[in-house]
């Protein structure tokens, strides 16, 4: 499992005011703790909403790199700013995340992907919304694919996010995102896959439970890269633990690893 | 889901005792906690591996019927202890587990399920043994299918278990007791699922995060009763937030109740 720390976010508010107030040690810590943890990307979010946004993500860029050789995720909607942390470390290859941009945006970032041979996060939604079937979904996944080949970008560093809308806004969305996380394995099975685990418990309690469980029935599923909260303890041995009743930690190997390493909280 | 609490059992050291010694008050305390915690069942086995199984089970079940007023689940690999217990309640319909018999008993018990009426756990087992694929445990499933068709024993009334082999003993048993849970469900519709959770996690450390796992994976499969620790809060927590992620929950109600009542751990 590729783990991407994510929460080098200019939408929380204590990561925005260390953004605009360029508060290195708040960001520092950040990207310590996550590659701490196991973070094996730092997802970069530098969107504020005011401000230079291309100028923040240069500046964030440089003291996560001085914190730590983790490479990085870029995450912004705005390509000038996609494009400016792409200069900066395209070599370390990057994810290329416009998760939060707009509907029919990952068409127009595969040109990047091209350009600078990195992994990048594709969203199955259009112009006309996110679909509501998996089929639906899937639709729109076959025709980034389609157009990833045509810009020569490699099927397994497309990863395919079935996108994850809270529960609390209609009961069924966390069977959807899985039924269409299946859906993706089986029907594309050269595709990469990706979740961004935390939106499913938007506005309720006790949220790590509900990640938890969203990432262990995708692991059973799986799943094959997330952005999560890696210095959540109970999230990190639900994970451990997910991938040994899946099968996928031989002799159970990495688990005992952790227990041995005071990790399973 | 039906939860069966699994605590009142003979093979365990501190239980073995109280049985041997009549101490009904450690058996109450167990039958108690259980209910409690939100047990649907309870399971009673007595077995001890000496003495009178047939006058404990008596003894056993007057203690847990006078604690509490769930019905139970008939726990014994020997059929006289089977008949007396369901001499003994049969009308509160007990489940007839012979989980923990001979191979091949399940068919042999068919005619006291049709006779009492009762729901059964239906092993995937025969006079050769466990067979290693899920294809293999569901042919023996549509075997005993048939078998309880002649005996007039409803499809819903039978609770097939796809068995749980630990994983210390080999690392895939988890997805192979989960492949079978998903064919069993896609395969014979009408008929009910139960886990006997905790021997997933047989010999290793921080058993607990095993068993969730478990749980929460088949829970999205689609499990419909469990053999558990309705006592371990963890667990309990575990399959609240699981329903709600695989849309068994609407409104997120049962798991807002609980958190409510502080009981997401």
């Amino acid at each position: 499992m590729i783990i991407i720390g994510e929460k080098i976010n200019g939408t929380l508010a204590g990561v925005r005011e260390a953004i605009e107030q360029r508060d290195a040690e708040s960001i520092t810590r950040l990207a310590t703790s996550q590659a701490d943890a196991g973070a094996d990307y730092i997802d970069v979010n530098v969107g504020t909403g005011t401000g230079d946004e291309a100028g923040s993500m240069e500046w964030a860029l440089e003291v996560v790199r001085n914190a730590t050789d983790k490479p990085v995720s870029l995450d912004s909607s705005d390509p000038a700013v996609l494009m400016k942390g792409l200069e900066l470390c395209g070599e370390s290859r990057p994810f290329i995340n416009s998760a939060n941009g707009e509907l029919s945006k990952t068409e127009c970032i595969l040109p990047l992907a091209a350009e600078y041979n990195c992994p990048i996060v594709a969203l199955p939604m259009d112009e006309s919304g996110i679909p509501d079937t998996p089929e639906g979904r899937l639709e729109i996944c076959h025709r980034i694919l389609e157009s990833a080949g045509r810009w020569g970008v490699p099927e397994s560093d497309l990863f395919f996010d079935p996108l994850v809308i809270p529960v609390s806004t209609e009961h069924r969305q966390g069977r959807l995102t899985l039924d269409t996380l299946s859906i993706i394995k089986s029907e594309l099975p050269g595709v990469s896959t990706v979740l961004g685990l935390s939106n499913i418990s938007f506005g309720l309690p006790k949220r790590s439970l509900l990640n938890r469980s969203l990432l262990t029935m995708a692991i059973f599923v799986g799943l094959d890269a997330v952005f999560m909260d890696p210095t959540d303890a109970g999230l990190r041995a639900a994970l451990r633990a997910a991938e040994v009743v899946a099968g996928d930690d031989e002799f159970c190997r990495r688990y005992l690893k952790a227990y041995r390493q005071d990790e399973l909280k």
